[in-house]
């Protein structure tokens, strides 16, 4: 096992109705305006907008709004945020929303304290030192943003999908209920399921130390995704269900399962993020057509993992598992190939391009030649 | 799953030599002067002591000794731990043992804080509303307290061995480092595995609402201790099984396990509070003597549960599971019944009135009936 520090003081209110505790978490921490982050004008329309006003009007707290972020979100959204918080004067940054709008806040609030402009943060040219404190309702279940201190965003100019990582930017309170997830569209849910597995399978299979009790913590999230993914398919209105898998998606990504495991990537993200960058493919949707090539490339780098997966998750082989978690995702109507997103042979090397540049930044360059990541696109056409 | 809130703001620095970043954990919190607490003078001959010291000195960090904290520990030393932190004003408190050190330690930093007799704070008398703030290297992995809030101190004068929790009460940093660890005696390590297996038992069985997920958490950390313990037993120096062992009795104890669940009670902790204050046994020991004797009474009351055990831990049915476990522990060598205590029959009326006051204070008296105990402590003899 090796060495690590794990600290994770996000405090997580998790349960139905917990929206309304909003101002309150905000007053305990003495916050008096927030720049109030979200996607959609649904949350307008559903009346969780209303909600979250009333509890922050019942503390005194004064908000300004930042509406408009999108799926994959970007550089000009967040520094339009930066500047709206500076102008206003806000003390904390509210995001309600999924992974998308949480990466945004978290951007804006380190962004508001740094000097120079904010992409530095994500290409190492600057350090997060400090941000406004970021809280959040959850409303869709996936990145693991809510308990962890990662957010990615794109920068539309330079088409990189990067991220920022500091003990500065763990969200003070997260407020998941999964009731406000039920009315997630079917196919967000499938690619949520895929992100998460995507989160689960990436230490698990990279690491050079990987303990058991780690891979059964993993193994724990798989599990609890696949199983409740199908309940949630069947219906959408089963509250535990939606709670586990909402559950799961923070405890894959919040350092629990990588505290005491070394030496991992996150090759799929990698080459996802170029997909996500230059096609705007839903993230979860990408990750589910990179992993089941990804693995096939992989396996024989990992043989010993690959047959615990295979056995642990769906009681067969190495390449049965694999083969399983394709079909599994087939089967849920998550894509598996290029194709579906209308992207064919001829793309293969603008998307390498892409990816050759994240792999510098990932640090798995010398692995992920450009003869590889050829082998993993074409595999996955 | 329940509602719940989950906020553990501990950070665990895990590794080997760790112990050596004390004096920094304490000066990133501006202590200038801690009260180091600990047991035997084993650590100032194994070299312990002298390690700590010299951290705390190049920071600049005085100190002042409380040693002599027996497991089991009693109120008397802690009394002397508090007038001794206010006498010399220490800003902090340093535990430097296992659970029965650390315990204290949060009792002290408490109590320092209370106007009035500590012991109010364990019998709900009085309300533990500030603490100093508490660090600790642990040296023996089993309670768990490295990362959650509670501390459990017997009153040596009433015969009543309690418990206090409070967000106070969670140390700020822990530092494990296995390897301290690997001079445990053979006893210590097969009661300490008894009791991590005791942690993770009661939510699991007693909870009304216990969501798959948190079931596999459990079963994660329980096949994690049998695995590790077995391991140990045969090579006492094998560092990775000495770490997932002391992560897993973290983990077993630190509200992850516990987070969505509802409804659970400590039945076991509750009769083996009676046999630890009146016998003065180990506390691991009396817990593998009351556990299988608990679960033949108690599996009719959960039969799905005991199923899903026997199933997932030991691959067989419900009472096999239990065969199993009890058959588990004394190959290990942990006691199962009374009579290796040299209890007899002629005891179960004083235990018994002592686990009626218990029952009272873990809220169970209603199901802990007079009879109810009797035939469990029978079924132990």
């Amino acid at each position: 096992m090796h060495e690590f520090i794990f600290h994770n003081p996000t405090k997580i209110d998790f349960g139905k109705g917990r929206e309304q505790h909003i101002g309150q978490h905000l007053a305990d921490h003495h916050i008096t305006k927030v720049l109030l982050t979200f996607g959609s004008d649904r949350i307008k329309k559903d009346g969780l907008f209303d909600t979250v006003v009333a509890s922050l009007t019942e503390h005194n707290i004064a908000y300004v709004e930042l509406g408009g972020i999108v799926s994959n979100p970007v550089m000009s959204k967040v520094y339009e945020g930066i500047e709206l918080a500076k102008a206003e004067t806000v003390d904390a940054v509210l995001s309600v929303g999924g992974g998308s709008v949480l990466d945004s806040a978290k951007a804006i609030a380190a962004g508001v304290k740094y000097a120079g402009d904010a992409w530095d943060l994500f290409i190492g040219k600057g350090a997060v030192t400090a941000a406004l404190p970021i809280f959040d309702i959850l409303t869709l279940a996936a990145t693991g943003s809510e308990m962890n201190s990662g957010a990615v965003v794109t920068n539309e100019t330079t088409k990189q999908k990067f991220a920022i990582n500091s003990p500065f930017t763990f969200p003070k309170v997260s407020v998941v209920n999964p009731e406000l997830m039920k009315t997630i569209s079917r196919d967000y849910l499938v690619y949520s399921a895929a992100d998460i597995i995507a989160h689960s399978i990436e230490g698990y299979f990279t690491a050079t130390e990987q303990p058991k009790l780690q891979s059964r913590l993993v193994e724990t999230n798989i599990k609890t995704v696949i199983e409740t993914t199908e309940i949630l398919l069947e219906n959408p209105n089963d509250y535990d269900a939606r709670a586990e898998f909402a559950w799961a998606a923070t405890l894959a990504l919040n350092g629990l399962t990588y505290a005491g495991t070394a030496g991992f990537s996150y090759p799929n993200h990698m080459i996802e993020h170029s997909l996500s960058a230059l096609y705007n493919v839903p993230h979860g949707a990408g990750l589910s057509v990179i992993m089941p090539a990804w693995m096939k490339w992989y396996r024989h780098k990992n043989p010993e993992q690959f047959k615990r997966f295979g056995k642990e998750i769906f009681g067969g082989t190495a390449d049965e598992g694999i083969a399983h978690l394709e079909a599994w995702f087939d089967k849920i109507g998550t894509p598996t190939r290029l194709s579906q997103f209308e992207i064919d042979a001829s793309e293969i090397n603008r998307i390498k391009e892409n990816v050759a540049g994240n792999a510098q930044y990932f640090g798995i360059a010398d692995i992920y030649t450009d003869e590889v990541i050829t082998k993993i696109l074409l595999d996955a056409l």
